[in-house]
């Protein structure tokens, strides 16, 4: 659990920090920047958690809030210094997706003990979060692009799934897992894989 | 139960048709058929017994998600032979609508035993599933179309929960409150009744 | 409990009252009307409640449902000798917000006992029906728009909070926090603040 708590909160914070940008790129006020990162930071993880009908996490531990509002103020005074917002969204947004995927299926494992709910919780922690920040801002929906989007969702979960099922400790399930999503959508990212 | 949880299956397998359909319309990869039918086929139900406090139907049950995997890989190598994807998508999501109002009206009754919860279940279950889809894909709501849409799931699940209450046998109660249903909306379809 | 659950049936009512106004502006039928109004009366308290992990208030009580369907045909039968349908939603918008971030914030510290979850819940159930709303009628999200909105909702909140930690009564909490919720967002309205 220590080892793997690292990627949740990694996933917060750049998915807060995808949910700023989206702010900035609509020009909200500072609480508006609040909002949206804190719906994207913990959005995914909240239907995460109802679904497994666990105790939603930030309600538990507050500190995935105040690492929401951290990001947020960070963006809203840093946001202007930045040549492409969009582009730096998609990337954290790639980094989010990655750590999400992993550890939603992780939480999908230890609470059902099913092979094919983790898979689906991970693809479900690690895109929904992304989907309500496009939905809120008015984006047009980031599974929509071109790129592999949910693709690489999948593919870090069921790596993840598999290997831990597999018997390996829980960092060398997680860490090839992780890189496997990020190189998809990295990938699909850079080289407009579609 | 027996008798009606093939409601349940029917509901779940054409609302997967429909997300399939949906991401057959925005060309995209298989991940995103299996997504939007996963999405649409167990989106309206999830809402429901999150509503309900029971566990979530395909957390307990994974066949539902397997229905929605075996769509949605249909979908994807036929959908090319269908000539008109969005009328076929309109008929089936009517009878998902008709299967939907009438399950999730009697999980509503079995629950709490009210018939007002139980119509809003049931007409709560037809609709979201189809929200989300349409949110997802970025298409208008089927809600804001101009033929009956929500009338008819309404309709549906007054008749079954007038019908169970008067005592009637879960068939005799199911199957008129779906064909009230299915009517309704087919045809507003057929005759753009609105 | 008996004197603050007044802002609750507010909350509810003037926020199906912009449902309404909504599914009027969209010319649906009255069952559109019912179920606008029912999402927007209820759904930022449903998500409340589903994160705080209590019985959903609405399931429990149905004079919630009942308070939305009566609102709903009264808009029916009464929005086209209303001068400006949009103006007046978004005024009631205002009430609602403002009543519903203190209940929130309330339900929060009762619930939790933590100041930052009463905080983020009164933000979360002041604002969440009315993106329901906006998303299900296709008006671009009331969030985005100049005037301060959910700025209104967080003061609201936090002003409530604050006041009952130190030990005010309930409607000595509630009262000054109402009407600076409704002073933020009523003096953005009136005078185009942003």
């Amino acid at each position: 659990m220590d080892q793997i708590i690292f990627l949740d909160y990694a996933g917060v914070a750049v998915f807060a920090a995808t949910g700023a940008l989206a702010a900035s790129r609509k020009e909200l006020d500072v609480i508006g920047f609040l909002f949206l990162a804190g719906v994207t930071g913990v959005g995914g993880g909240t239907f995460r958690d109802l679904i497994l009908d666990v105790p939603v996490f930030w309600v538990q531990n507050h500190d995935y809030l105040l690492v929401c509002a951290a990001i947020a103020v960070a963006v809203y005074f840093s946001a202007h210094l930045i040549e492409s917002r969009y582009r730096l969204l998609l990337w954290l947004d790639a980094v989010g997706l990655a750590a999400y995927c992993v550890f939603g299926a992780w939480k999908g494992l230890v609470v059902t003990g099913s092979a094919m709910v983790a898979i689906v919780m991970g693809m479900l922690t690690a895109t929904f979060g992304g989907i309500l920040r496009d939905i809120l801002s008015g984006e047009p929906s980031v599974l929509l692009r071109p790129e592999i989007y949910v693709t690489s969702a999948m593919a870090g979960a069921v790596t993840f799934t598999v290997l831990d099922i597999a018997g390996l400790p829980l960092l060398l399930s997680a860490a090839p897992a992780f890189l496997v999503a990020f190189a998809i959508r990295g990938g699909a990212l850079r080289f407009g894989w579609s």
